[in-house]
This record gives C-alpha cells, sequence and structure tokens, in this order.
C-alpha cells in the first residue's frame, strides 16, 4: 500500500491537534503513526503523520491551509530520494553507500558521484554508477564550483551528500542548496572544527572521538546536526588509530543520518532540528 | 502552574486523536505536550498528555469515557510519589536515591526503607528516614514477607523500589503489587538471570556488561523492562572489578527507570513497556 | 621496516619478563611495544612484543624455548591473513569486508568468499574475488560442509570468517579449524541464543541491542569473544527495525574483531579471550 | 599482604624493561601485574608494576636511580589518598563521594570539605566530615583563595577535587598544587569551554552530551584529561533537562577518574594523561 508522510511546521496555538487530524479523519485516512512536539521555547508546533492508502493530496492540503494558513507544509509519497553525492578520496563512507543502495538498503537513488581526485572512480563504477571527475587544480574555487554545481543541476537532486568532500564550500555555492546538502563531519562539533580534528583529538589528549553529520547551510562546520556519536580512544593510539577508529563512526552515524532524512523525518529550525 | 498527565490505553481505531483532543480542546486545556504511539502488531494506541492548569477532571474522564469506553484512562495531576524501598547490604544503589532525595531531585516522597539486614540502618536514618530491619533469618519465607507486606501496607506507597534487595519474591507477594515492584537487576538481562551475574559474565567472558530496571510482575528477572545501560569491560579485570564497575551503571539505570515511572511516562502492555 | 609480533602464553613464575626481555635485548632487537597479562586466578603469563627490522626468528625461538620449556610461542612477520569468507544471504558484513579490502584498509587477502546461496555471487565477483557457490539444498549437512571443505582447504586460508553464513556447523567440521573460525552473532551474547534474535529481543522488550564477533570452536554461539557492542533501541521500532539498526552494529563489530584477529593480538584461554 | 606501586616515567632506551624488571627479580619481589607504554612520538617510556609483599623500598630506588638515573620513579605502598573537597552549591559529585566514602568504595580520606556557599553543610555533616564556609563574598579573588589555601595547607592533602565548584581559579593559586587538583567539568571537553555548557550544547543542537575529568594546571578547562562520558540527548529536552541528566554522568566520570589517580594509574606528560 502507498505510503504518505505529513509534516506541519507551525507556530503554536490551541487545539491545533484537533484541527489537523479532524481534516485526516474526514477524509477517511489510515493513519499508521502520528507524532508532535511543541518548542515551548520558541512557540513552535512540529507534526509528522504516516498515512497508508489512496491520498488526495491537494484536497487535503488545502483544508490544512485554509484551517493553519500560515504553516509549512508537506505532503508527500515515500519515495526514494535522488542524490548525488561528493567525494573526495576517502572509501569508508561513499562504499557504505554504494554496498547499501546496491542492495536495497537505503532510501535513494544515487544519480551520479562527483570527485575532485578520480582514485574512487573504479569503485564508483562497478556499481554502475556514473563517477564525475571535476579536478580542483589549477581553478579558482568558484570556477571549480560552477562546474560541479552543472552537473548537480542536471541531475536534480532532491540531497547533496557530502560523503567525506574535504574542500570548503562557498556560501554562494551552499545557498543554492538550502536544507540540502548533508555533511559528514570527522570529528564530534562543536569540538575541533577545522582541518585534521583527530590530530587535534590526539593533541588534546581526550578519551572519546565522534563524528557529526549535519546539514551545511552557511560554512562546513555549523549547521544544524542531525546525528553523532562516539567511541572511546586511549593514550596508546596514535592519531592514524583514531582516525581508522574514527571511519566506522563516520559511516555509520552519515547512514543513520541519511535514513532519517531520506524517510521524511527531520524538521529544520533555525539551526537546530527536531526528529519525528 | 499545576501540571497534569492524561494517559489512555486502548485498542486502536480510527480518529482516536481527534476524539481525544476534541475533549481536551473543548475543554479550553493548555496542552504542553501530546505522544502517542500506535502498535500496530497488536493494534493498541498509547497517549499521553500533559496539561497545564486548572483540569475539571472528573468532567474529561467522564466525556473520555463515553467516547471510548474500553479505554484504561489515568489523569492524575503531577505529584510525589509515595514509595518504600527494600534493601538488602549494598549500599550504591540506596545511597543515590537518598542524596536525590534530600535535595529534590527525584520526584517522591520516601516513606521507609526496609531491610533484611541492618548495615544500611545508619545510613538511612542519617536522612531522617525510617529504617525498618526484618531479618529473614530463621523465618520461613511467607512469614517474613507476611511482616514486610504489613509495614508496607501500612505506608500505602504508590511504588515499592527494590534497590538491591537479594531475596526472591514470592508470586503470592508479588501478585499483591501488580505493576508497583521496580527491581534493579545487576546484569544486562536477557543475559545472565540467576546468581552472581557478574561472576557469570566473568567466566563467560564478555566485553560489556550492563544493568536492567525493570517491573517485577512474576518471578525476579522476567518483569516489563524499563531502562538499561551497559559498560565495556576487559579481560584484565576480575569479576570484583566488574562488580564495582557495574554498581555505578546499576544505579544509574534505575534512578533513570524511576525518573520515567514517576514522571507519569510508562505503559505497561503484556511483557513490555512503552515509555512516552 | 619489517614488523614482527612475539607472543607467549605460558604457565606464570616470578622473573619472567626479565627473561623474555634479556633474550630481545641480548639479540638488539628493537622492541616497539610490550604488552603483558597475568591471570593470577589461573596462574597464566600472556605477553605480546611488537619488534622491528631484522629478526633471526629461529634464535630467539630456540633462546625462549630454552627459558620457558613449556610455553606456547609464536614469532611472525606482520603480514595480511590469508582467508576464506562465508556467506548466506545478507550483504551488509561481506560488502564491509570487501570495500575494506578493496582498499587495503584490512590486513588480509580474502582469497575466496564462499555462499550456500547466490545472491551475493555478482557483489563479490565485483571487487575480482572467487565467489563459489555450494548449495545446500536437498544433500545431507556432512556432505554439503565435505565440499566447502575441499574448497576451504585448497585455499589454505589463515582464517575463515563466517559475514553472517546462517546454518550451523558440526563439531567435525568446527574441530578441523581450531581457533580458526570467526563468527558475527547478531545479538549481544550470551542473551538471544539462537534463531531470530532481533524477533527475541523485540518481544523481551529489550532497551538495547548488540552484536558479538567470536571465534567458533564447538556450537555456533559459544566461543571465545573478541569484541561486542550495543546500540539502544524503543518500544516503537518493529523486529525488522532492529534488525536493520543492528546490521551497522554487526558489521562494525566484526570489523574490530577482525582487526585485533589479523594483527595478532589475541590469545585464547578456555573459552575466553586475552586481548594485548 | 602489602600492596605497591612502582611507576617509572622516563626517555625511552633499549632494554630498558629488561634492566627494570631485573632490579626486582634479584630483589625476589612478587611482581602482580606489570604494564609499560612506550610513546613513539615523544621517545618516553612509562611503566607501571603492581608488587605484593615486603618491599625495601629505599634500596630499590637506589638500583633503579643508578641504573636510570633521569627517570621519574615512585614507589609507594598502596595506602588510602588524603584528599580535601571543594563544592559550591551541587549536590550530586560530592553525594556520590560521600556514600563512596562512608562504605570504604573509593580509596581516600576524606579530610574536608570546603565551600563557598553553605547549603551543602548539612549533608557533608551528616558524614562527620568537617565541612568550612568560606564565603567569597565581599572579597577580593587572592584573598579569598587564601584563605582557602591555608585551610588546604592545614590538612597537606595528596589531591584536591573539585566536585563542582564553580569558581575560576588563579594560575597562581593552581600553580601551589601542580598534578593534584582534579576537576569535573560538566561539557564534553573541548566543546562548550566556559559558563553554562548545556545551556550551550542545547543552543547548537548536539545529539550527545558528556562530562570531562581533568587535571587542572593552569586555567580550568585545560588541563590533561583523565576520563570522559557521555549520553544520548534530543531535541525534546531543555537544557535543564540536559543538566539534570549530565549530572549523573559528571558524578560517574568524576569517580571513574579518582579511582584511577587514587590507585596510582595516571601518569602526566605535557598536557595528557598515560593511564596503567
Amino acid at each position: 500500500m502507498k505510503k504518505w508522510s505529513l509534516l506541519i511546521d507551525t507556530k503554536d496555538e490551541k487545539g491545533l491537534i484537533h484541527k489537523i487530524t479532524g481534516v485526516l479523519f474526514y477524509q477517511n485516512l489510515n493513519v499508521v503513526q502520528t507524532n508532535e512536539f511543541v518548542d515551548n521555547d520558541n512557540n513552535r508546533f512540529y507534526m509528522r503523520c504516516e498515512l497508508e492508502g489512496d491520498v488526495n493530496r491537494e484536497a487535503i492540503l488545502q483544508k490544512l491551509n485554509e484551517l493553519i494558513p500560515e504553516a509549512k507544509l508537506s505532503l508527500c509519497a515515500a519515495k526514494k530520494k535522488d542524490v548525488v553525492i561528493m567525494v573526495t578520496k576517502e572509501s569508508h563512507a561513499i562504499g557504505d553507500i554504494l554496498i547499501k543502495h546496491e542492495f536495497g538498503d537505503i532510501n535513494a537513488n544515487i544519480k551520479a558521484v562527483i570527485g575532485n581526485h578520480n582514485n574512487l572512480q573504479n569503485l564508483v563504477e562497478k556499481f554502475d554508477i556514473p563517477y564525475i571527475h571535476v579536478s580542483h587544480e589549477g581553478k579558482e574555487r568558484e570556477v571549480h564550483e560552477q562546474e560541479i554545481r552543472k552537473i548537480i543541476d542536471s541531475y536534480a537532486p532532491d540531497y547533496i551528500v557530502l560523503a567525506k568532500y574535504m574542500r570548503i564550500l562557498t556560501p554562494n555555492f551552499v545557498k543554492g542548496f538550502e536544507n540540502k546538502i548533508i555533511n559528514i563531519h570527522h570529528s564530534f562539533l562543536p569540538a575541533f572544527i577545522g582541518a585534521n580534528p583527530y590530530k587535534q583529538a590526539h593533541q588534546r589528549g581526550v578519551k572519546i572521538i565522534g563524528a557529526t553529520a549535519h546539514f551545511v547551510n552557511n560554512d562546513l562546520d555549523e549547521g544544524p546536526i542531525i546525528y553523532q556519536n562516539v567511541v572511546p580512544v586511549d593514550h596508546s593510539m596514535t592519531w592514524q588509530d583514531m582516525m581508522n577508529l574514527g571511519r566506522d563512526v563516520e559511516k555509520t552515524v552519515l547512514s543513520n543520518a541519511l535514513k532519517l532524512v531520506f524517510e521524511d523525518k527531520v524538521f529544520i529550525y533555525q539551526n537546530k532540528t527536531v526528529i519525528l
């Protein structure tokens, strides 16, 4: 049976759930799960419903719009998201996604992989996915990004996944894909922002390291956090040991974040996420 | 402002949320948070609402009862739960509860502590809480339990907390307090049921140990699980090392479980919990 | 520079470290790290040294043998282990190993993958690794195992990795590869031994699930544990949700265990591991 | 039987373990466990031996000193450390220590508790431990610290534990107790240095929070890290919820760190710890 996600993000007011569920009830919809969250600090209301069966999308959106005109509404049939992935040289995050994609374990169609190096081309092509090598060498940053942007636009993806893409993106590039770029950062943000976090972590002598998946909305390390996880380390490890250990955390954190986003469970408000 | 918890546990049907929130809306209540869960496997519906302000309890319950006659309903003003604690010899779990109780960090009034030994009497009395020593020595199990039961009944507690009470309770005793006895089990259930789980864990050579807080509804290790947590161990540890390490896990797991139960967030269905 | 691992497993006695390090010192070896563990309960001594540079293997072993005649000694140059992998239908564990193998991130040469189904053949062959389909259908267990055994023997592997091989192995098969078979079990052993642990875990209502990598020395779920990890779950998850979540844990746990074993860091004593 | 810890911290060189264990062997000592770590990056060697029985302390130190003149050596009989604790207003960390102290579960004698407020006086005195209230109000920082320092000096403690002491210490105060002050910081350092880390964490929308126990050698948040742990959080929690949840982590992290330090297992080198 067809599945749908209804997402509502609006100013909180009395009786909202009653109003909204009234629309669903009188349309005779099968509601599988409902979740809400009220952010009492900011007076915001978030609701997610999973529906099943035939849905008259236009009618429902119109009714809801009449009732709560200022709400951000989204009602989509569950579908695989179209995704373009960007990489640099490291194989663990893209490798994990490719395996999951191959066996239908990720709710996405990978349309293409774009890399600023070419060492991952062979891997990606094994899975019959186009790999486009866009070298940054000898190019100004804006020129390089324009080339990438053109390729991305040709695929019109729902999301862009930075699977260890190691170059800073300009604000201009990022602005073009608001709430659509997901990055895996190789540290437990906000600790160790910037270059080589494993080396920084090693020098600081921390006893736990982690990884952070987040949306990229302005600079590379600062967007809304979707998912984080950690792993213990100790004095006997070099920073390379930490990096190797961290890679399994990175790929799992990214994978969990993608699952949440691709199943339409993530709301973004200011610089935070609400996950229902 | 006064706070209330409304808990509803019933057979799932279409439009339930709309019906229920209608009652709340037309009574003009302040709904702070709402959470629901539909167990589609068993066709059960669970809902928890936090309300604020003046509430006409009788009126609301009556309306809800008319709409969903077979529902289990609970609508209580938030209040500290009356609790009797049972202990044997170990100090960590009772100690943690006493400190939290002293500073108002646990949503409970400890009415009394009952112990089958007396080495914790001095500690408990420091906090001006009655300690009743009911030795089991030379008594048949039923006789011992009857003595304890009499003391418990005199306090009419909302819950009984087994804070490392190390004797098996008879089914008869347990039946008298259905869904009211909370136990901390010193293992990651269902592994290592039974005596000295740390020794069992050490002999098996596990790399992680844990603790489990659960309701006691029949035998000591088998009721609905409320909360669990774990901690890594390694070959260099003796079983006593594991036990010492495990004690911090035990007390924290128990404390988290008590928080959930005392804030009216836990539903019990068959042998499982739903936590909203 | 060439790297070596010296492993010593013997009865504990006074002065052992002094004797052993004397041999290393007078041979003028570069000792990079040394680790020991004394199991005082069982009076056993375990030592692991990492050496660097030219090593006269025969001379060292002879000297050590003279000093501690009853010790189990192993002195090997660090090398990639030859490995045969066995699978059934699930792609996550084998997929993770293949990606790591392709990029040199696992200390092993995968000689072949043997599967009792053929749906993973295509994946394995993408990486130019032989896939041998040995169907169990219509065959007695012993006949099926003899076929597999013949193939394994033709590769003379150092280790056999059961990457979600879902058939029970006979004691006879297992006996042929003592301390050489590594399995990933999809539960937090010793909880939920046996079939479909995720379903068992769901029914029991646990709040944490896990995975266990272990040697297989008698029956499938009972050998020395190498590595374990866990992940929290809750009432809202179906057992299939738990299984999907658990798969990332399984593959990471297996990967960590393989790293330890392939770097010669794991001692086995009775039914436990010592990891140095 | 009497137990001893031998700690050696020196420049690495060939044959060190052989030399050192030679001294131990020819003195006919019972060595229960030995652990070493070589920091190959900095060419440092760390060794910890647990000895049992009669030990001629002077003779051993002299021999070792002859062999490795530049080594930092420490050979102490295991004993309870004398400790002064400093607090402000929060009860969880001091409460946990008091309970453990009362039942012999912490390897320390608490000589006194010093607080800049008096709300914890009643609790501390229940356990027959002196509480000294040194208000900071209306005093210059240096004057306040001199009063505290005088009290501390009168107890000549081995360690000073900041169990949620919420005032910044001056470099001058800290310098007087090098490697002797242990602090629990209510965040996962180096994230959220500074005031109200839980509020900072909430505003940043992190999905995990943590706590860090560390030595204080210069400013309050920057010394060598001894132990860290974390706990998951989500969007539904206020910063006060996070703080309440975090307190159990804080006290457990502090407790683990104290255990390591009081059992003479922690080496400090530059701004990091080696734990053997």
